[in-house]
């Protein structure tokens, strides 16, 4: 599948046009600097970038963000301007010849190998090596991560909804006016898809990415309608064409007045309100081939249902189908079986079949927790419109990934920490999955770069790296290499394309099936096995040795 | 200070180009085809845009987002490709005539009134009054809850950190890496500088907004260097331009020696980190006048501070002066204490005048919580860099803000809810804030719109807009009318200039003066009142029982 880029920096740029090289931290440019100063502007430095832990208590994470940082990469180049800023803020001692420097600077000799957009990805392996010249990669490291973080956090949140809600629901991303910021919205309807979602309400995204859009109305709507007699033209044709009928509005009040009569529902729909049922007339005029409606305005057992059946059957008599409601406040799985039985009722009792399976769509501030709940409670809806909980990641707003210098020049950097999650893995790595026999993933081991790849059948030691306890041998059945190079600058070497948002998507489901269910499950489940090569394991140990401070028992 | 805005239209673009008439639920669109269909799409509409309740357990908030909104309604206008795309989503039924006339509409019609930006707000009183064709300031719907639900957010979390750190402290805002998307992070260091920060790390945000940029260098940086031996020109010149010397680095290995021979230090310092001291003294070489060290990477005791304090000896010899370290991991408190000791003792035994005094930055996965245990427990931290928790204000990471129609065709308009928090306060009305003698703020009382003000020194009955018992008679010593025009359209009406950030971060310092600190303080706040008159109240209660379905006891 890969294909030589001749041109490497033809790529489109990043979605947000604000990501140029400014887009970073200032001291990414003092140090940029001071390795100008030193001469070490151009060793050849290797970063990891990759996270500590997994998200919301989770013990997997889906990897997202890779096209833009690619795209950010391609575009790398500063401007005139952006030089002229950066001398502003520098301390007036910064020579000049470091700006002229610096808009020469570009991606070009950068190498950026990555896990595909889209995987399941653990705690401490690399999500992407970024090597190259010491400056320019340093200076990638603010915009990858803010690229990267949010990315994975908001896929891996929505791959955690679509996991609980199951397959054969419609999960609808609704959350753009909540998040964290335009981009952050026009971001988590992307990322929202990847990780599962069906569509979203975010026009701007649909267009961006291609990514289904889904509406109805709002309570506004209702309010906004006074009674009937406010609508003037009432006319609607059949849906066959043959004909018209002259007052759909009078239609709609014949049979809400059927089915206040109606024995089964005696009683209970004598409270219907007159400006809703106006209002859902109204909407299903201008839509009615796609008639669906928000039924709790008032209330939803004594007004909004009726009032969306009474037009329901009306569309219906002139051939028309109604799509369904939404429920945006309440007991929603309650409300939602209520729905049901009255859906089933008509069906029955006025011979309109497909009205029990009318689809019932419910919002309103729903988490991974409501979806769980509803599961137990039983419930009859067929869709979930997801806002602030999806897109803000509520129950841990944020990744913690990190950039870590791992080589340079050749030689192995290792960052020690008293806290052991934190000691990051020196070298420049391979990292490769093994599948035991029922197909699923077992454990993610690194190498070095220059071991060779783990084989089919062949056993080899797997070791936890830091726990010396924690080892064992495995057998793989298949053995997957990780890392592609999507960004080669001008090596020559081969770069593979940046796949299509739905071959993200698919892969992330693929991902998904391939991991053991003991390892998604919301409550405890089991961390997924990192490791590293024997030989891996030595080296980290021994430079560990070399590098601590003298006389440290830890 | 109002002046009359000939050009109406000619505001600068919302900072981030994504917005666009498409930045909007779908819903949004198919209410305007259908209000338009109804032939509703002129009558005018009154919004309010509100939220219900205080964020991060508090009783205050702090209203930003409101120069994006002014500049959206600016530039909303629908280019072909806009219309183009949207044709392909909406239903095919959809007459091309509505299409057309979206092609014509902007915000010429559209008034938009609102609380200065960087004022103190409460929950229920409506932040920004939209009027206009019903069409149109539907579709501002999304893009304007969007635009103000962050940016007040994460403004009132920098206010809640400024308030905890206190007003002698520098506080830093370093969140660009974790922040939700790109924009999430510029403007999360936008709105932190307009909720009291001193500066960001951001350079983008700086050159964007004028903000202070700040940063010295990461782990990495030190990493990247593995002994003195890499450091080739070693020369530097004295401060004061009078001769140079040949050797900085032999400078700061002797000043090392010195201080692992002081006898208050003794053997404490023997294990400091060679590619440290090379590191720190690369940078110094670097930025002699801002030389600034992390100083954590091995041992902060052991290695990080003999090493800085031998660079910052060395400039000293050479008359620069060192500006200090930054802390990124462990016990900041302690380690805090522990610097200034050493600093402290450095200014005796070498006599250097202000060594004591050096600064002392920290860092690391800082929250109000963190800030308040520093307090606590005592520290000798100057600055703080906070990053993950403040910008994705992770202990709550959305506002609720809502956009409701509260008067169309001059008939007032009403939410219900079985949920009081959420039945909306109707009619187009005008909101006082009511001083008492001390100058503080008593309660905000909300007016139907032809009422008359409030007036200094007279008694007006202020009632909780729904709870009977709730009312009290206030005689305020100053009465602020708290709407301005922010945005009048072409309606010949005086609208507001948009003020400078500078100006709306004092307003905020200001408007938080004039606060009870009861109002304020973190644990166990005092609600602030908002109230409306007595002849609103009866208004709202009059229509509540005329709007809810008959029969219903609540």
């Amino acid at each position: 599948m890969a294909t030589l880029r001749e041109e490497p920096l033809q790529l489109p740029k990043p979605t947000n046009p604000m990501l140029t090289p400014l887009f970073s931290d200032l001291y990414q440019f003092t140090m940029a600097y001071a390795y100008w100063k030193a001469n070490k502007h151009l060793d050849h430095a290797v970063f990891d970038l990759l996270f500590r832990k997994n998200p919301f208590g989770g013990e997997y994470t889906v990897f997202a963000g890779l096209e833009e940082c690619i795209r950010f990469a391609a575009s790398f180049r500063f401007d005139d301007s952006d030089v002229a800023y950066l001398q502003t803020v520098m301390p007036s001692t910064c020579e000049d010849e470091f700006f002229e420097y610096l808009k020469l600077v570009d991606c070009s000799s950068v190498e950026i190998h990555a896990i595909p957009e889209g995987s399941v990805v653990f705690p401490r392996v690399p999500l992407m090596r970024v090597e190259g010249p010491l400056l320019i990669v340093q200076l990638l490291e603010t915009a990858f991560l803010n690229l990267v973080n949010y990315a994975s956090l908001v896929t891996t949140n929505a791959a955690r909804h679509r996991q609980v809600a199951g397959n054969n629901k419609m999960l609808l991303e609704f959350g753009l006016r909540r998040a964290q910021g335009p981009d952050g919205g026009i971001s988590a309807s992307k990322y929202c898809y990847i990780g599962g979602f069906d569509g979203t309400s975010n026009v701007d995204a649909g267009r961006r990415f291609g990514i289904p859009v889904r509406g109805t109305h709002s309570h506004a709507f209702v309010s906004s309608f006074m009674g009937a007699e406010e609508i003037h033209d009432r006319s609607l044709c059949y849906s066959n064409g043959d004909g018209k009928c002259d007052d759909f509005i009078g239609l709609t009040q014949y049979w809400l007045g059927k089915l206040q009569e109606t024995e089964a529902f005696l009683g209970l729909f004598m409270e219907a309100n007159q400006s809703e049922l106006a209002a859902f007339a109204s909407y299903a005029l201008s839509f009615p081939t796609k008639f669906q409606a928000l039924v709790d305005t008032f209330d939803v057992m004594r007004s909004g249902i009726p009032n969306f059946c009474a037009v329901a059957l009306a569309l219906h008599k002139l051939g028309y189908k109604a799509l369904g409601i939404r429920l945006d406040s309440g007991d929603l799985a309650y409300l939602s079986k209520q729905c049901r039985r009255v859906f089933s009722i008509i069906e029955k009792e006025f011979g309109v079949p497909g009205f029990r399976s009318l689809s019932i769509t419910a919002s309103n501030d729903i988490k991974v927790e409501t979806l769980e709940a509803l599961n137990k409670q039983g419930h009859e809806i067929d869709a979930l419109g997801i806002g602030t909980h999806l897109v803000t990641c509520s129950s841990q707003p944020a990744l913690g990934c990190v950039y870590k210098l791992v080589e340079i020049k050749s030689q192995p950097r290792m960052k020690l920490s008293e806290d052991i999650e934190k000691v990051t893995i020196p070298c420049k790595k391979e990292v490769y999955r093994l599948y035991g026999v029922e197909g699923f993933a077992l454990v993610d081991i690194m190498t070095g770069i220059d071991e060779p790849a783990p084989k089919i059948h062949e056993r080899i030691l797997c070791r936890h790296p830091f726990i010396e306890s924690k080892r064992a041998y495995v057998a793989p059945t298949k053995v997957e290499k990780l890392y592609k190079c999507y960004w080669a600058g001008k090596s020559g070497i081969t770069a593979e394309p940046l796949p299509a948002l739905e071959d993200v998507r698919s892969r992330c489901k693929a991902q998904l099936a391939a991991m053991r269910s003991d390892h998604l499950r919301v409550l405890n489940p089991t961390p997924y096995k990192v490791s590293v090569t024997l030989q891996l394991y030595d080296f980290i140990h021994y430079l560990w040795l070399n590098e601590a401070p003298v006389g440290e028992l830890r």
